[in-house]
């Protein structure tokens, strides 16, 4: 059974997709409202996607903006060779410009380049250096598929037959290609017929739980319940979870992980009440030269996030406001990783190091 | 130095004034867009402002329907005194209707009624008895006041020099009459100069924390700072909090009190951090015949408060949802009450018998 085989299921929704030639992007703003896809004709419009959050979630972006410098380069196969090469700079340049932080963008639209320039003179044409580039654009989108599978199964066994999995924010399908990281053990349990609950917290203040987690669980047929992050340990001190799984930003050397603000707050609510609390990510996230979570710096949002939602003000004018964007949760409060490399647990100094170090 | 020297400073705002004969409650459902007070002109009125929660909080409901008992009954003073009493027994029937579950809402009301049977023969018309009538409504009200100044006081101590406190939810002046319960230490401290911060959790679904604490400490000149519920661990985990302090609902006769969901959470991470975590409430709150919070039965409501977010639908259509109003802190989280007879500390099940008991 490949990957696609399993996929999130009948009904499930993909962040984008690419067929025949021809990308598509789900519009993420619309959810949960309406479910739109957006064939991508030029690099504007893929850059527009990208700055205004219709596609999100790092590795999701990286293979959208992969396959919009392919779409963008379309009208440019007629030129020689190095004007086509010289057109691809500019355009990746452009592209990764539209959201200057995200790494995966730009690791992405430079494996691009860099793979161009290697085939540049076998290729012999610019046409045919072209395919070529859809090829490494869809190796892109295939790894990202593989390193999520390979964290569900990684991740499986942590769901046991009956039991609650509560999660935050969105590390799902719609923030990669398919299986989404925290998710990726859920879509395959749910696949072999495991029956189980998911909690998803809302995840105030962008509500990508209520919004995209929840969305995307039912779509896929998974028995999910939406509540407010305030009712996590409610439903925690109820006997409902038995597991606690979210994704994550990036992990220092000795296991601290900085997420989306509100994973500390699970994390220990869980230990409170003796539940295993893990974190699922892709290699890519472990950051071993930052030694620990007091080196992560926590961007700070804009405060209109908290005071207001859509177009209704819920906080007075003018009131002072807190809006930081992660948290970091230290390695004490972690169970575990769920990897493309396998379950990591404890001693995480030791652990992680020999797994990841290169 | 009087309660109502104190107050909650210049420029705050009241639930409700009684002033010349007229009752003023202010709209709470227009908060923090727009502040006003509307004069209340007859039973119904006052019916639909409890029933649309224009006035809200145990306390302020009470003191509401007392006056609006009064104001309804201004035009029924040339009656006879049986039938000026059998309006009065009307009128408190219908207005106790207006929110059926409210304990001080029947328990004002009725003691109105008792004291216009008691002091029916004495006072030897209807006229005479209306204006003895204003008179207990007053007194409700100022016994309401002088509670809440007496839970200020006993937890006054608890807010140090440069400290931060965070509350959950409102159990502030907007639920009482002047001072609040959670707030009355606030207040208090904010008048005698102490310098100190305020967290307010905004409180999902309802938003009471965002739309009336963050706004009523804004109006009193007191320090505050609006947050996300989820964000509660991250400025404990940097150090801002000293204090936990919420209202309550309920207690039961071993410590165990139930308040606005959410307040476990806060109560779990305090402990984690090592912070005290307080439970600020009138007398009227301890439960002595209820002996734990397995007992307490919780309120579920409808899903449509998290699936949406003011006017916007955040939610998947048909997404399950849980929706508890409440949730039960267990005493052993609970570091202390501040109430109108004192701080009360553990042993809970002997000290509070020994506070409460009749």
């Amino acid at each position: 059974m490949s990957a696609t085989d399993v996929g999130t299921g009948k009904g499930a929704v993909l962040s984008l997709r690419f067929e025949n030639g021809e990308l598509y992007l789900l519009d993420q703003t619309r959810l949960p409202g309406e479910v739109l896809e957006e064939r991508q004709e030029s690099l504007g419009q893929v850059f527009e996607a990208i700055r205004s959050l219709k596609v999100r979630g790092a590795p999701a972006i990286g293979i959208a903006a992969a396959y919009g410098l392919w779409v963008g380069m379309r009208s440019h196969t007629a030129l020689a060779l190095p004007s086509y090469l010289q057109e691809l700079e500019k355009g990746a340049a452009y592209l990764e410009s539209s959201r200057p932080t995200a790494v995966n963008l730009s690791w992405a639209l430079r494996r691009m380049t860099a793979f161009a320039r290697a085939h540049a003179r076998e290729a012999g044409s610019a046409a045919a250096l072209h395919a070529l580039l859809a090829e490494e654009a869809m190796r892109i989108h295939q790894e990202d598929r593989a390193i999520c599978r390979a964290i569900g199964e990684a991740g499986l066994s942590l769901i046991g037959e009956g039991s609650g999995v509560l999660t935050h924010c969105n590390a799902g399908a719609l923030a990669t290609s398919e299986l989404g990281t925290a998710t990726a053990p859920m879509y395959l349990a749910h696949a072999c017929g495991r029956r189980f609950k998911v909690y998803a917290d809302e995840t105030r203040p962008l509500l990508q739980g209520a919004r995209l987690t929840a969305f995307e669980l039912q779509r896929a047929g998974i028995d999910v319940t939406l509540i407010c992050d305030d009712m996590a340990a409610f439903v925690m001190s109820k006997g409902l979870v038995q597991l606690c799984i979210v994704g994550c930003d990036r992990v220092a050397a000795n296991g601290d992980a900085a997420n989306k603000i509100g994973t500390l707050s699970v994390a220990i609510l869980a230990r409170h009440f003796g539940i295993p609390f893990y974190v699922a990510c892709p290699s890519s996230t472990f950051d071993l030269a930052t030694p620990n979570g007091d080196r992560i710096v926590i961007e700070e949002r804009s405060p209109e996030e908290v005071t207001s939602f859509g177009l209704r003000r819920t906080g007075p004018e003018g009131v002072k406001v807190r809006n930081p964007a992660f948290d970091v949760t230290p390695h004490e409060l972690i169970t575990g990783f769920a990897t493309d490399r396998g379950l990591i647990r404890p001693n995480f100094e030791q652990n992680l190091a020999r797994a990841f170090r290169a």
